[in-house]
């Protein structure tokens, strides 16, 4: 049999559960995953990132049911050009904390770009491979959705589970393409933006207003003879830094120097993570940040969904190119043309 | 007969305009717009700022009449922290503008809020009193409209009405409340960010993500013995906006010192904005600016007119506030609650 048709005998028998056996097995899976059972929380994950319905009502349940046991992590994101070495510092600032602590650590990774363009994904895998077999830690490449907000909405779940599952450092990595740095931001409680030394052309790869979104930045690869430019690079990102306005809850970002070949800084990284994440819960900062977070995201999910209604429905796909046409042409306001497309979608109804 | 039964009483007579009668007045309006009669153009805006459906549908003849007529103005966003001088600049600016050219002026404000509030509005009519009699001039104060979406989506038309009535000049300026930069960049060609030397403390008032919409930066007040902190700060800011990445199209923001008092440095924003006019048309990226922020305020009109039915509807406002308390307490994930939400919408259309 081959693994093409192995598959597809196995889609069959999931699509053919009854609901009984689908309860039965959402609940199982939350037993699981609150036990902190990897097997349980890969499969949960799984099901979460199918595109199938069933398993999505499978995943919902999960989710339902684990809900009252999350929110207990500090939610890290991560972002930074290609280069910068993103899976070299998780790799190594994993390694720094748990020497230091008893944390249990969760990688997640946001790439809306397709598995097949770039190939970060295997990269990953290859480049965290310590990390991924360490009994206190959980890696878990990017699922290959296409679109972002499916991508947004799969991690934002997937950071539930891990926190269901007893990890209470989730790292959330982004590989900055598209959008994705937003939408990373807007699910995790820090944002970490890692930068090379000798900035200038190397920071045209960040893109606009990423710098702004930053709760600390990390310059990394300071050594071997680059440790010079690293430090003259801090004080450059500080000033900079300083002539920006106060964040939301006064929190001010600093920034490190750090290189994982030498295991130097990350310890200053990790103190800076726990003096945030003291101050935020008891300045009441982060009760409020993920309370706007949810709100924010729950109305950025019906924008999806309004979104894939119309992308299902030819005939709205239709009336849709036909409005955008009359608007590319100057025949319409952008006004007029959103309240007659509407008026066309709620007719059909 | 007192001012409120007098009103009321023109109110009655326009609601029972017969449609023959509006379609009779929106093609007097659309001619004399085009004509460049100021009071057609005053009569058209308030026909745009009106809340009463009846105005909104002349408002909308009108606009579909100048469209063909609209795009040929240089549009240009002006924001920054109360007390930068916004009016002043403006006024002296405009000054400059019409000694050497003869480009007719107008100048909207976004200002989401409340008229009793702040009374900037009072503020800016008091100040801009020499332009707003210049004949080269229009200075339209902002509408009094309580969301930003409205008044985000009224001077989006407004512009294009002054455009059909021959400014080639368009002035925005915001306030800087709420998101009311974002949505003045979404619907200006160039975007000037007016500072105050002596940053630090000043900078506060200038949200985050505002320094990275910049296309020019203007430091104010050079005078009375302000001119070193000012050339200080223009240094400053320099090396700032170089750590940005690049803009969209490649256009790299400059800071420009100025004194509206001694008419200094004011000839070189001028300038500068008539080489980004030639850049932009001849390099294309106007035209595709403007494409794209027609497509995102259809976008963003779909959401705001969804967000208005559901206010208008009490159900719907109470569905929405059940989902909301859930999320609150941690009982859905955004996504169930989107996905409840909107099943209920449309079950009840």
């Amino acid at each position: 049999m081959s693994s093409n048709s192995k598959s597809k005998a196995q889609e069959h028998f999931k699509r053919n559960l009854s609901s009984r056996q689908q309860r039965f097995r959402a609940a199982d899976l939350v037993a699981g995953v609150l036990n902190g059972d990897r097997n349980a929380l890969s499969t949960a994950l799984t099901l979460l990132e199918s595109s199938l319905p069933e398993h999505r009502t499978i995943a919902n349940e999960i989710l339902t049911g684990i809900l009252p046991h999350t929110g207990k992590s500090l939610r890290i994101g991560i972002t930074g050009v290609p280069g910068v070495g993103k899976s070299t510092f998780i790799e190594a600032f994993a390694k720094e904390v748990f020497t230091h602590s008893n944390h249990k650590i969760a990688v997640l990774s946001v790439d809306p770009s397709s598995p097949l363009s770039k190939g970060s994904i295997l990269g990953d895998k290859t480049r965290m491979n310590e990390l991924s077999v360490h009994p206190r830690a959980f890696v878990r490449p990017s699922p290959s959705a296409t679109q972002l907000g499916g991508v947004a909405r799969n991690t934002r779940e997937s950071i539930l589970l891990c926190e269901a599952a007893g990890f209470d450092l989730i790292l959330v990595e982004t590989v900055g393409v598209g959008q994705s740095e937003v939408a990373v931001h807007g699910m995790t409680d820090f944002f970490l933006l890692l930068m090379l030394a000798g900035a200038g052309d190397q920071l045209q790869g960040i893109k606009r207003g990423i710098m702004e979104l930053t709760d600390a930045m990390v310059i990394t690869k300071a050594d071997s003879g680059n440790e010079q430019a690293a430090t003259r690079a801090k004080g450059e990102y500080a000033s900079a830094l300083h002539l920006f306005p106060e964040r939301t809850g006064g929190w001010v970002p600093k920034v490190f120097v750090t290189s994982a070949l030498q295991a130097n800084g990350l310890s200053d990284v990790w103190e800076e993570l726990k003096s945030f994440q003291h101050w935020a819960i008891s300045s009441n900062y982060l009760h409020d940040l993920r309370a706007k977070q949810n709100i924010h995201g729950f109305h950025e999910y019906i924008g999806l969904l309004l979104n894939e209604q119309v992308q299902r429905n030819q005939r709205y796909q239709e009336v849709l190119k036909h409005y955008l046409s009359q608007l590319e042409e100057n025949q319409l306001t952008p006004f007029a043309a959103a309240e007659l497309f509407l008026s066309e979608m709620f007719k059909s109804n």
